[in-house]
């Protein structure tokens, strides 16, 4: 059966394209309170599960080690912009391991947001390993390594002991078993491993709320949440959601987006956390179906509710600033 | 019922996003010769239907009263990357009429093409209304009213006598009734018009063939064909769809792409049409659609068909060049 159409891009009075997804809430112990779709299909998070992939910059003692803090956290959790803030952080989070950009295996690439993108070409010639927007994930792999004497040359590779380890924790974490038949490869060269929606969601609900992990992993996973909460610009940057959803309600909203459509989120306090996928890979629909998911379960905030529904139904306007469509999320979702 | 799977992105061995879609294909009598999914659906062409929109600017002597080439058709049946050789000709074409940048309406934005946007950046504070990937058709569109006297200011509202005559073609080419019923705004500021995908691909059919059209409507509609697959460059750009499909084979294949993922072609030879769109709006999806679906028409050529192929299947690759995935039709559009 088809995934139902959790977002509708209208133009005029009609509506113009059609995003079907899927969405599922659980609560700490990994039960379902919310879905929408196929919750049980195998899904790459890509960059949604960072702050899983950064549990052993954490728990080997080498984020202490090279005192790091909040703000580097968020950083090795993030998806940024590449602004100028995130590549010296970057930058200087190798710096305190005696590394450098050289030691990133990620790639570089111009900024993915337009106004970051323009200053950039306008400040330097390329952009290098630093402006990717997974440099803070992979300074803190490098950082990782160093700190735990593992080759850093290599770390990306399916078989390095820092990619068994991320994988082993993931398996943990979601309960999923994690082999090649799963494994694909990121957009910057790590393994990602394709896991049932619900059982991602049910990682991030032990993550923050520490239910069923050890005490040694319950803290580290929280101060990692924490750590996004309390730096949401590290997380992503200029003009991006789940730098803004984090904002709404420091330290009540964590939100991590992935490539393809993907999203993951938790409201710690309440101990639940979501898991979603838009079918076709769209950003602008997952984002408007995570706004949406969190506005549920914060119906007895008005103000947070509505502000979360404004991220989630927004009106689109053309070159001239004229109101042309909204995107809008369907009673899927709302209902 | 959902439309069709019709383009899958994997990721290793598994299928990471899906696109679903509608497609259709026609004679030149509007008999459907292939279709997939919901093709009397009601779509937005949006910029797709430029060639129709530019047919009162030959029609009504315009175009030769300022001496046009197939260049400057082209052009007016373009979404331009906004690359110099684009926005140096849609101000020449307005400098043969007396008149200017000023007079365009459609808003000024930078380029949707990477490279090009780094160039623009490099090259200028900001970019006007000629880099507008609709200049072109904004030009044609001041020159037809400078030539016949009507008003320039205020030429993309719904009730100025280009737009409805604009109107008018478009119902007489596509067979639907258009109203405020089925009208949004385009991205440019002109009113776009929903019409069932079946009558749209109609429509090409008759202008790629003259076939149900008067002797004066089958030359103009004819020579704005020609003029697209004559100078291929000046429909799109650099590394664009439709310039790369169109340079293919020379003459013998009209492609042009709309907003929100839908794309219409033509096979002049074989009095084909094709109109399709991408349920969720996704480009890459629907530009895989038309080269597969032209590829279906193209199987004794089989160089062309190869080429075409190449175009709906390709691998995607990371920042560091690896190959992690593909894009690929499905059984849908090649069985």
């Amino acid at each position: 059966m088809a995934n139902p159409v959790l977002v509708e891009v209208t133009r005029g009075t009609m509506v113009e394209s059609r995003h079907r997804g899927m969405v599922v809430a659980v609560d700490s112990a990994g039960r379902i309170v919310f879905s929408a779709g196929a919750v049980d299909h195998l899904v790459f998070p890509r960059s949604a599960c960072k702050a899983m992939q950064a549990l052993p910059l954490v728990e080997s003692g080498a984020a202490d080690h090279y005192d790091f803090s909040a703000r580097e956290l968020a950083l090795a959790c993030s998806s940024h912009n590449g602004e100028p803030e995130h590549a010296e952080l970057a930058g200087a989070m190798l710096a305190r391991a005696g590394r450098s950009v050289e030691d990133l295996e990620c790639g570089a690439h111009w900024s993915f947001q337009q106004e970051t993108l323009i200053n950039q070409v306008r400040t330097m010639d390329r952009p290098t390993a630093l402006h990717n927007n997974c440099s803070g994930k992979h300074a803190g792999f490098v950082c990782t390594c160093a700190h735990t004497g593992e080759a850093v040359s290599g770390y990306v590779g399916y078989d390095h002991p820092l990619q068994r380890e991320i994988r082993a924790t993931m398996e943990s974490l979601t309960g999923a078993a994690l082999s090649q038949d799963v494994c694909g490869t990121d957009g910057c060269s790590i393994p990602t491993y394709a896991v049932p929606l619900q059982g991602l969601a049910h990682g991030f609900a032990k993550m923050a709320t520490g239910e069923g992990l050890s005490p040694e992993r319950a803290k580290a996973a929280r101060r990692l949440i924490d750590a996004c909460m309390a730096e949401p610009f590290y997380v992503a940057g200029t003009r991006r959601l789940c730098t803004e959803i984090m904002a709404l309600a420091p330290g009540r909203i964590f939100a991590k987006t992935g490539a393809e459509g993907v999203f993951c989120a938790a409201l710690p306090e309440q101990g639940i956390a979501i898991a979603l996928k838009c079918e076709d890979g769209a950003t602008r629909a997952a984002e408007a179906m995570v706004a949406a998911t969190l506005a549920r379960f914060l119906r007895d905030d008005e103000a947070l509710h509505t502000a979360l529904m404004a991220k989630a139904n927004h009106t689109m306007r053309n070159w001239n600033g004229m109101a042309v469509g909204d995107v809008r999320v369907t009673e899927a979702l709302t209902a």
